[in-house]
């Protein structure tokens, strides 16, 4: 099986960390920023040493393509972003973009020339920690955002991405979307599983769907001195029961189903009043929607049965969807047939965060390759990898790429 | 027995309510504001009419003197406060003090002279809604402030008590404290306790004893699609189950026995983290100091279990204590053979909520007269009451006023 040069590739990914590095080792390279820009730039450099041709889109993805034999084939693309969270790691979205080039790279090294052509995909403002959506690149390419409006996004300084965009000379002339023979994106797990499970290559089947849902509660506010505890209609109290019942949701799922409350305020709160109203948030996810719809029934007929007993109110309405996203059979296969033939430790996960990956899944045939981080941390400084999954992941993708891509006889 | 004006202290508090009068039946009469200086001003006119001695201490307490036929003797005070919260009532503190001013314009109407000489305080800032600390006048009065700090709270604004003070010209000559025979303050429960049990009375027996603490969660915070619920330290999750404890904690000392968790937030909140680090605070009460000792050792204690079985770390920290505050037997005494003779309806009663007469009570023999308010809302403009409540809690006063100061023959 063919290699990647691992200690090349570490050295790039190093090098990319220093543009926008952090006190604590991480890197700060905001989308559109000065420091995005460098980034981007350091990255066509090696491209063009590369001999790769570069291009850019209205919407700042930028790509760069090496030719196949069969030049009116439509591309096979790797890819990720070079953007970052404002106190980010040295991995999340780098590696898939460097494994990419490391990649060709390789094929270069080995003199392999493949049929259809290949293309590295930076995708703009994947992290949403600037401009709001996050996978706005990737949502223009693929049609799931209208370009218009991604342009017209905000910052909090009120700079638009088409002012940034402009800024750094990014606003580019290739027409968005276009045929895309497969995509293949590396990437960080940004979890726990692989390393919990001591594999090395996740092989992701997709991403799991999502319901994000806005709880209110009301009860009554009263003096926490002078009402007696059965006649109180105290909404955190029924809150906290509502959250228990969450919780062990989850376990009635298990292990597929997770649930979150990631955000509760109490409205007007103050430290000696009954709380009489307050909102939280709870974010549902499952392999499989069907599983979400169950969940999801479970949540409105537990809450209101909760509220109901205790005298109050509770509104559940829904604030984001995000269907299932099963990964192609066909480039899942790809990735597995590589690493089996490599021999790494491996198993079947399903992504759980966003990614580049999920907008291209609903637009061509796609997969992902997953590798451990050091305690499942991600979007912290102290993100961390080991250099022998770093290399054994690209390793995988060198061979998926190459089997979808064909080997020019 | 003697029977108060019960439509001309209605008429007055109706009077007194057109002062900052708001859209919606309240008052606001902000500590030390130019409609706090109307209310005062008002008052002093009642107070001229009816023949009584005004004067303003160095934290503008304001008093009203009857002259008793012993000169010498320490006076009897009856009184409250005329500020109000933001969008306050037109009941709570007011009644107090004009139900006084009706105590004495009754012994006028009998020509009844009492031995002892009889005062009206008007306490300054009892709201805390301007200044802090809440019943600033009262505990600058009996010594548990010191005059200095308390001329040197700041509202919002960056004005001081001191500047406020003079800018409505009640900052006076009166020797701060001074001997008092006793203190009788009436007022609005406050509480749904009478209107629930139907007395229009509440003999108060002293103010129940308050613990309020912080408590901090520490778990880990991570990616909402990415973590295991096995593999999870929710801090959420976690206060979830203790505020759960918490509520059963007040059934295992039920019925004096209160707990409320009036404030909560989630560090770095987002929808999709798992919160990692939350505050929530714990007002613990109890008639008992004893008993709410046990109370906070069974918060501690669960607590702390159910952070070690969940591998989350908590800190409890205390934050504020105030002791149960037992009114003086012989002026509860009074007030009950007030009601007694007058055969109005009545209960025993704690005062759940802070008042005045609370600091008095650690300086000189106290008490407090009950009446209920309408569904136990207050701190609110639509806080209302029943005149018959209104007129029989001011023969209470009265007739127990009346005994302690002795009538002169």
């Amino acid at each position: 099986m063919l290699k990647i040069n691992g200690p090349r590739l570490w050295a790039s990914l190093m090098a990319m960390a220093e543009v926008g590095a952090t006190a604590r080792g991480g890197s700060c390279r905001l989308a559109l920023s000065a420091e995005d820009q460098a980034g981007r730039e350091l990255f066509s450099h090696w491209c063009t040493a590369a001999g790769l041709t570069l291009s850019v889109d209205a919407i700042g993805n930028l790509f760069a393509r090496r030719a196949g034999t069969e030049e009116d084939a439509a591309p096979v693309m790797m890819g990720s972003h070079l953007d970052t969270q404002p106190e980010g790691g040295r991995f999340d979205g780098v590696y898939g973009v460097l494994a990419g080039l490391e990649v060709i790279r390789s094929l270069d090294d080995h003199g392999i020339q493949t049929r259809k052509p290949l293309e590295i995909a930076v995708w703009t403002n994947e992290e949403g920690a600037r401009f709001t959506p996050a996978m706005l690149g990737s949502a223009v390419f693929t049609g799931a955002l209208a370009l218009d409006k991604a342009l017209a996004s905000v910052d909090v300084d009120g700079i638009s991405v088409a002012e940034a965009l402009r800024a750094i000379g990014y606003h580019g002339e290739r027409a968005s979307g276009g045929a895309v023979d497969a995509y293949f994106e590396a990437h960080i797990e940004q979890g726990p599983i692989l390393e919990d499970n001591a594999k090395s290559i996740g092989v992701v089947t997709g991403g799991q769907a999502i319901r994000w849902l806005d709880v209110r509660v009301t009860g009554m506010a009263a003096h926490a001195g002078t009402t007696p505890m059965p006649l109180r209609k105290d909404a955190l109290y029924g809150a906290a029961q509502m959250i228990q019942a969450l919780e062990s949701l989850a376990k009635d799922f298990a292990p597929e189903g997770l649930t979150t409350v990631g955000e509760l305020s109490i409205a007007k709160s103050s430290r000696n009043t009954i709380p009489g109203l307050l909102h939280f948030s709870v974010d549902l996810r499952h392999h499989r929607d069907t599983d979400l719809d169950a969940m999801e029934q479970q949540v409105h007929k537990q809450l209101q049965a909760i509220a109901a007993q205790r005298g109050l109110d509770v509104t559940i309405s829904p604030h984001w969807i995000s269907p299932a996203t099963p990964f192609d059979a066909q480039c899942v296969a790809c990735v597995q047939a590589a690493v089996d033939a490599l021999g790494y430790s491996q198993q079947r996960i399903v992504s759980g965060a966003g990614h580049d990956a999920i907008h291209l899944a609903r637009y061509c045939p796609t997969a992902m390759v997953f590798i451990p981080c050091v305690g499942g941390l991600s979007h912290n400084e102290a993100e961390d990898v080991l250099p022998e999954d770093v290399r054994q992941g690209t390793d995988v993708l060198l061979n998926a790429v190459l089997a979808r891509a064909g080997q020019a006889t």
